[in-house]
Formats: structure tokens, C-alpha cells, sequence
């Protein structure tokens, strides 16, 4: 099998992230900042270490401003309902995927006013864009890192510029870029950081995770247990447990931090080479198979490793069920969950394909799918041109 | 190591849990729900039979109306947040966690009206109490099925009576029964139903869930990727995708499943024996002890394995604390995340120690704690009758 759907979770993981969890079930099992005895004690320092791992990954001086989510949809929940209040206004891109398209649209109907900033048609923003959308009532910007259909990297170091300069919050969706590309919540001036724990980071479904920076005014979504702060009626002002509430997927983290490990090991640059060359092997043999038109920058310096293509003579869905069936390749057809991205690419209706390639993936695999591919494309039924008799 | 902390995460796990999750992880990876590749179509399967055994296993008719979620914390915030309007009043307990204590206080400063029926000091509640506390303009009642502090089983069925004949909502909080006790949402009137994946249902942490009865007015509270209806800017209708955003857990499902075949392999009967024996050999055991007292029913058949007590001389982190490091019995003590049932017993100032036992421990595992608690109890340190001289 050919897995080319790391944008949607990663596979495989490194060996060390189920060994991680093996160790965690089999050996920790307890619930992390409750109790006090020893086995919590080892739970609460490999959460406490996973955290260390993601604030320095992110360059946060305070791991504490770390919560761990159930994945990014629920830290961008968090983000966005947790900021915004009737009467703010919030710029973002035609770009973004439902996770944020669709609380700002649940939003809206309460007073936030939404302004959404065209993209072209290969998912690039203009920054001046952008700061021409800012309004007296600005709260925030949202907008994501880079697109989970395009791979179109956003420019986040002008719109953090952006953000500083007129004084608002800049809210980031790592979806795509957690674990391949540099990001520092400092240099980025980034305010409040989403990101999933299943994709580049390596770890397990059910991890995702938000920094929120100091004196960002954001409101509970989940309150509940905290473990200490019990006696308050509220949630502690405490972090991480202001956010943190309930039990939590102490299995996950333990993946996570072993995914983290892994990628401080093998080095983030070593990894999105790897990445790079095999978009780079993607793109140059898809520009040879006639019929297919790939979506997004040319230059692999300008986007993450997700490509979504289209080929004449079919719909997304069909070449996504033949290189299932025929080939094993397993890839994603459709809209993405990302509806605003293929209305501004114009592929709303016909939807796209799209390959996501991980560091585990081999240019074989590449030069396997491009054959595929080329077979599909040899292979497409002709025009109807007349209609068959009924 | 003795655990008798699994009213917090139950601990071990039957050995098929984690062959699920490995299975997953290594074999699986994909994203249930998204895409339609063979990965995905295994992952939904997997999913998919998941909820078809908690559905049997609650007798809900239609198993696409239990939402997965990252713990029963999660399920609640959305249980109360999602159900609750400014104006509206809802009637609990005093006996609650603060996974419910803490949404209806934020609720509170948004206008929702909340009455606390009080409990007797072993943590009963009397149904009479319930029914007198309902207005004209109260829509629910949110309840413990039993508590995590003394382990005493509530009258869901007659609270489910008086729900259906006000014809009010009945959301009940299974964190400590799911799994032990039967729960047949249709018998008790259940509208709602919550419930943790990582105790007595044997799943891994990361895990929980939601029953929503048809027909119930819930707002979504997490919006964003659902894989399917990808097009409209809301949530699609349909369940479960309505309240099932982002990626699920989907090696915590995976786990979780398991966890319920195991359960009905071995029979909750015989689980909910084996757990009700070991409770009655340290009730009987403990009142031999003196100066330890036991809070919550005597009667094992009023209660879950969840034991609460507190000893002379001693605090409460104290026992524990002598627990842990002289014994290696891992227990909690403290206000166990629900201060206002410690209020209601009065021990909100001393805090008591809590053992919960599962289908894993053993008797002799009691009786060593119940010979530990002896010597903590003998080398209790002498009152201060004197101050002594600086």
C-alpha cells in the first residue's frame, strides 16, 4: 500500500511513538495531575517533558501556556470562541479549512463580523490585503499556516507584522506546518498557536495542542476537573489547567513526545528534504502527464508537501476510486473539509485529488503513483459528444 | 504495586485493549471519516462497530447518535452548554463533580438558574427534594449516576419518572457506572447520556462519549472538519457528524471497543461481583480499623467501588502520601475534583482518601491495604496536648 493521506494524519509512525504508548498503558496508566502517588508522579513528567518538547519546538519561553486538545479542530474551537466577542471584527483568508471557516460562521450569527480575504487562484494571500481589511473594530487575525489543499505556505512572518503593528491577536493553524516548517511564536509574533499532534508532529490521533500567549483574554470552552485548584467554583487562573480539564489522553502525549523526539533526532531540515524531494519528483513528473493540472506554487520552496491535482475526462472522486482499487494508493479526494479553498481555486464543483507525502514515503512510491496516474489518464473515456439512443 | 485508583482511569487494561490500539497504529493509521480509501473504510468499520457495541450495551436504537469525545468532561460541556438558554433553570445535585458544578457556573453568570438539591451526609439524595426543586421554567436535571466521592448509586429511574412526567430533560453523568452498572437510556428516560471510555469501560484515556436522544436541542460546541457535507458552511445535520469535528481518536476508539467486547466476554455481572466483593471485604474490613471512618452507604448494593474514608490524627494527604511511599498502593487523596460533595459529607477542610477497585485486584491486595492502614492507624502521632518549649 502506497499511503499518500499525511495531511490527514500521518502513517507510519516512528516505531518509538507506539513504543511510547505500549510503555504508557502497560506500565504508567494513570491519570496525569491527579492523585499523587507514583505512578501519577510518572505521568505528570511525561506530560510536563512534552510540553518541554512543544515549547521549544515553538520557541515558548513558559511550556506551561501549552494545553493539550483532543486535535486542532478543538483547539482552534478554543482560539476562536474563546477570543471573539459580538461587535469584533476578524480578518482571514478564502484559504482556511471548516475547522476555523465554520466557528467564525457559528460566530457571526452572534455579532463577530468576518472578513474573508481573497486568495488567487493558487491560494497565495497579498499582505497588503490583509491590513487593508483591518477596521477600528479588529480583534484578530486567523488564519492558517499553510493550505491543507494547495500547500500554498502563507506569508504568517508579514501578517505577524501586521498583527503588532495595529495591536491585535494573531491566531495561526499549524494543521499543515507543526513539525516541517520553523515556527517561532516569538519572531512570528504569534498569539495564539493551534496545532494537531497527528500529523507532522508524528503522534497518535486524539493529540492536538494550543499555546496561548501571556494575557491573551481567552475564555474556557471545557470546564471541569482540574486535578489541583479543586475547591474554586471555577476553573483555576493556573496553567495549563485553566484549559485543561478532565482527564487527559495521557497515552497520546506519551506518543506525541516520542513523535517530538524522533523529529529533534532526525533534524525537521533532514525531514522536509526528504518531503521536498518528493513533491519536487511529484510535480516535475505530473507536469508530463497530459490532462493533469496540479494546484498551488510551482516551487516547492513556497509550499508544504500536499498536492491537489485534476485530470480531464473525470471527476476527483473517480481517479481517487481507481487508485484505490487498482493501484492501493491511498490519497483523498474531494473538497478537503476546506469548501473556501476550492470556491477560490474555482474547484468547487469538480473537487481535486490530493496527494500528502510524509518522510516515510520513497520516490518509488512517487514514480509508482505517476504511472498510475498515467495509466488513469490513458485510460480516460472518450467525450460523449452524441447521446446515446434511449 | 497495588492500584485502587481507577474511579480516576481504570487500570490495567484488559491485554486485547492495546492489541486493538497497536493494530491501529501500525496496521490501520488512517482517518475514519475522511477520504475513501481501504485505510479509511477499515477505520470507519472499526468506528462504526464501536458504537453499535455501546449502543447495545445501552440499549440505544440508533448507535449514530453517540458522538465520540476526548473525555466525559468534554461530553458534559456539551451536554450543559449545548442544552442550557439564559432564563432557563436546572436542577442538580450536591453530590456532583466539577465537570458539572463548573459548566453551570459559567452558566450562571450568562443567566442560567441553578438549583443544588442537597444530599445526607452519606451523599444520598431524596427524590421528593428533586421533584420540589422543578419550576415552571426548568428544563433539566443533571445528575451523577453515582458518586466519585462515596461511591453511592443515585435513583436514575425514579429521577428519569420525574423527568418524563415534567417532561423535562434528564442528563446523566455515567463517569463512575458506565460499564458497571446497567444503563438502559430507554428504561431510565436518559435524554442525554455521558460517559468517560477510560474506566470501567476499559478503554484507553483520550477517550468519552455522548448519547443524544433524538429530538434534544443541543448546540454544537466544537465545529469544523466532519469529512462528510464538507459544503455547507454549519455542521452538517446528520449524525454523528454534527457533533464530531475535527479527527477522531481513532486508536483510542479502537482501544475502547475492546474494552466493551472484553466487557461482554466476562459479563458485567460478574465484573460488578467481583468489584462489590472486594469493596465488602474492605467496608468489613475497615470498620475493624480504629479511628478510620468510612463515608458513603454501608450496603454494597447502594454503591460502586469507590470507597472514601478518612483516619484520626491524620490528613488525608498524609494516608496517602504513607500509602504510596511505605506501601506502593497507589489511591487519592483530596477533594477528588467534586468539592461540593465534600462540602455536603463536611469534609471539605480534612479530605478524605479514596481506594476504587477493578475487576483487576485482588483480595489479598485489600487485605494488605487494610494491614497497612492498621499500621498507619497504630503509629498515629500522639495528639499535641502540650506545645513544646523553643
Amino acid at each position: 500500500m502506497v499511503y499518500f493521506d499525511s495531511a490527514a494524519t500521518s502513517w507510519p509512525k516512528p516505531p518509538e511513538v507506539w513504543q511510547a504508548m505500549e510503555h504508557f498503558i502497560k506500565k504508567v496508566g494513570a491519570s496525569p495531575g491527579r492523585a499523587g502517588h507514583r505512578r501519577t508522579v510518572e505521568a505528570n513528567q511525561m506530560v510536563d517533558e512534552t510540553r518541554e518538547l512543544l515549547a521549544e519546538l515553538f520557541n515558548i519561553g513558559d511550556h506551561h501556556r501549552i494545553i493539550f486538545t483532543l486535535n486542532a479542530t478543538d483547539s482552534l474551537n478554543l482560539a476562536i470562541k474563546g477570543l471573539l466577542r459580538p461587535g469584533d471584527h476578524v480578518v482571514t483568508s478564502s484559504m482556511e479549512h471548516n475547522s476555523v471557516t465554520r466557528p467564525l460562521y457559528t460566530l457571526a450569527s452572534y455579532g463577530v463580523e468576518v472578513t474573508k480575504v481573497a486568495c488567487d487562484g493558487q491560494g497565495n494571500i497579498s499582505v497588503r490585503d490583509i491590513e487593508q481589511a483591518i477596521k477600528p473594530n479588529t480583534k484578530a487575525i486567523v488564519m492558517t499556516h499553510a493550505s491543507n489543499v494547495t500547500g500554498t505556505i502563507m506569508p504568517a512572518a508579514e501578517v505577524g507584522q501586521i498583527a503588532a503593528k495595529h495591536n491585535i491577536y494573531f491566531v495561526m493553524d499549524a494543521a499543515q506546518t507543526a513539525g516541517v516548517l520553523d515556527i517561532d511564536v516569538q519572531k512570528l509574533n504569534i498569539s495564539v498557536l493551534t496545532f494537531p499532534g497527528h500529523k507532522s508532529l508524528l503522534g497518535p490521533p486524539g493529540t492536538g495542542g494550543i499555546y496561548i500567549r501571556e494575557g491573551v483574554p481567552l475564555l474556557t470552552l471545557r470546564e471541569g476537573g482540574t486535578g489541583s485548584g479543586s475547591e474554586t467554583p471555577t476553573q483555576p487562573e493556573m496553567m495549563p489547567e485553566k484549559y485543561e480539564s478532565g482527564t487527559l489522553n495521557g497515552v497520546g502525549v506519551a506518543g506525541l513526545g516520542a513523535g517530538v523526539k524522533f523529529l529533534r533526532r532526525v533534524g525537521m531540515k533532514k525531514i522536509r528534504d526528504q518531503e521536498m524531494n518528493l513533491t519536487k519528483r511529484f510535480l516535475d513528473g505530473a507536469a508530463r502527464i497530459q490532462g493533469l493540472q496540479v494546484y498551488g506554487p510551482q516551487n516547492v520552496d513556497d509550499r508544504v508537501a500536499v498536492v491537489s491535482f485534476r485530470m480531464d475526462g473525470y471527476k476527483a472522486s473517480q481517479v481517487g476510486e481507481r487508485l484505490d482499487k487498482e493501484f492501493d494508493i491511498a490519497c483523498r479526494a474531494g473538497l478537503h473539509c476546506a469548501p473556501d479553498a476550492h470556491r477560490t481555486l474555482g474547484t468547487f464543483e469538480e473537487k481535486l485529488i490530493r496527494f500528502s507525502f510524509s518522510y516515510y514515503n520513497q520516490p518509488s512510491e512517487v514514480d509508482f503513483a505517476l504511472n498510475a496516474l498515467r495509466q488513469i489518464a490513458a485510460s480516460r473515456p472518450p467525450a460523449v459528444t452524441t447521446l446515446p439512443v434511449k
